[in-house]
């Protein structure tokens, strides 16, 4: 990796993109994921780079999400797995969630590198590989999915999802938490709850709430019946909107 | 390239990302090059996918400015070879303008693939194989032109500039048309004349304009006499922000 100065200003971000940059090299992340990254990067400057109070509640209400659920699964394509495969099998742990690869760009090579990755990482079993489903709507290779994992969950978490594959889940009538930074995508605006903020302070957060939310029903109820999608998108947009004019007026 | 279905909502985005990662496979895009394109998504995103009333004020004049230059060139980076090499050359023959390849990330090898690929859009003469110039201001490899080309230019386009590259080239003197999604960079705010729109959709318009008003003097003094580049980024910048507003009002 590249030396990063930590005293640098964008440091953190500077190193998620090494992060995915050696992904890439190992095979990992697509080119088209890089491209995805850079777009999320804007928005993530625009939100000011950190987790605000609207993904905090969207945490807090996603963490209840997965504890209520009978079968979570948490999706895991390539970026998600270069910025964060540690922090998506701690999460699998805390949340008793199944993991599966799903990919847009899906190729049996790229399945088993990030299960390798994920593996690595302490990851007990990982679904993917061999799908053995489809998710209707989707055309074949993006519609693969496995009848243990995604396609009989009741709670699905998709980190960086694309559109497509987000509305597809929907209307499966499957619950979805979103993490995405585009709080205006399709993913976004669709998913059950989103967490609008960057995923790898989304991961750590998400895992904090599963473990507080745990052993306090009716806090995670509250927790979930207090949160407002479209409400908490608004107000992410907003302070966005906010912040690109405080840049034009300088 | 991969087989992106047309009925997806945002398919000539996809397929704009899918030219930049085969330019990344053949050598012709670097990997920052696909990160900066994801940027430039973001912002295109926030301008509506489309070119605005302001991008064609913008290139009405920028058509005015290239009509009335003695000697023009069009500078080329390797985005903008891969996502529109041949619009690059009709441009180039419609403004009679030298085409000149101009790396942030300068390798001779990689100068070729461009040249090379202009080439076989039908381009006569493309210089900065042999550089015998530099832009003072900046480190060598980076300010490395040609004494023909961008060195004795009057007037030059710079799709897609890196902030560094655009700001000496002011500085030298050169006015200098932008091309660049983000309103509020070095290279949007230092240009004579900025056009903030995608530079798949920037260039056949400016070959239009560049057609319409050959014939019109008195119509390409008022384009550029009308146009102003302050005003102009900031009703773009305001456009985006309402853009971020209307998605929190829906």
């Amino acid at each position: 990796m590249t030396d990063i100065p930590p005293t640098h200003p964008r440091y953190e971000s500077l190193v998620r993109r090494e992060r995915l940059v050696q992904g890439f090299k190992d095979g990992i992340v697509v080119p088209q994921g890089l491209i995805a990254h850079g777009r999320g990067e804007m928005f993530d400057y625009l939100l000011g780079e950190r987790t605000t109070k609207e993904g905090r509640a969207a945490s807090r209400a996603a963490a209840a999400l997965l504890l209520k659920a009978k079968r979570p699964v948490v999706s895991v394509n390539g970026n998600v797995a270069a910025l964060c495969a540690e922090d998506v099998v701690r999460l699998s742990q805390a949340a008793k969630a199944r993991i599966e690869v799903g990919l847009f760009h899906r190729t049996d090579e790229r399945v088993t590198k990030i299960e390798k990755m994920l593996v690595s990482h302490g990851a007990s079993k990982v679904l993917g590989f061999l799908p053995d489903a489809n998710i209707p709507g989707l055309d074949s290779l993006r519609g693969l999915c496995t009848k243990e994992g995604i396609f009989s969950a009741d709670v699905v978490l998709i980190p960086l999802e694309d559109g497509d594959r987000a509305e597809a889940l929907s209307k499966l009538g499957k619950k979805t938490i979103a993490i995405d930074l585009n709080p205006m995508s399709r993913t976004a605006t669709k998913a059950t709850v989103t967490i609008v903020d960057e995923v790898t302070r989304a991961l750590p957060e998400l895992i904090k709430n599963v473990e507080e939310l745990r052993g306090d029903a009716r806090a995670a109820r509250l927790a979930l019946s207090s949160y407002d999608r479209d409400e908490n998108l608004k107000l992410v947009s907003k302070s966005m909107a906010d912040n690109l004019k405080s840049f034009i007026d300088r």
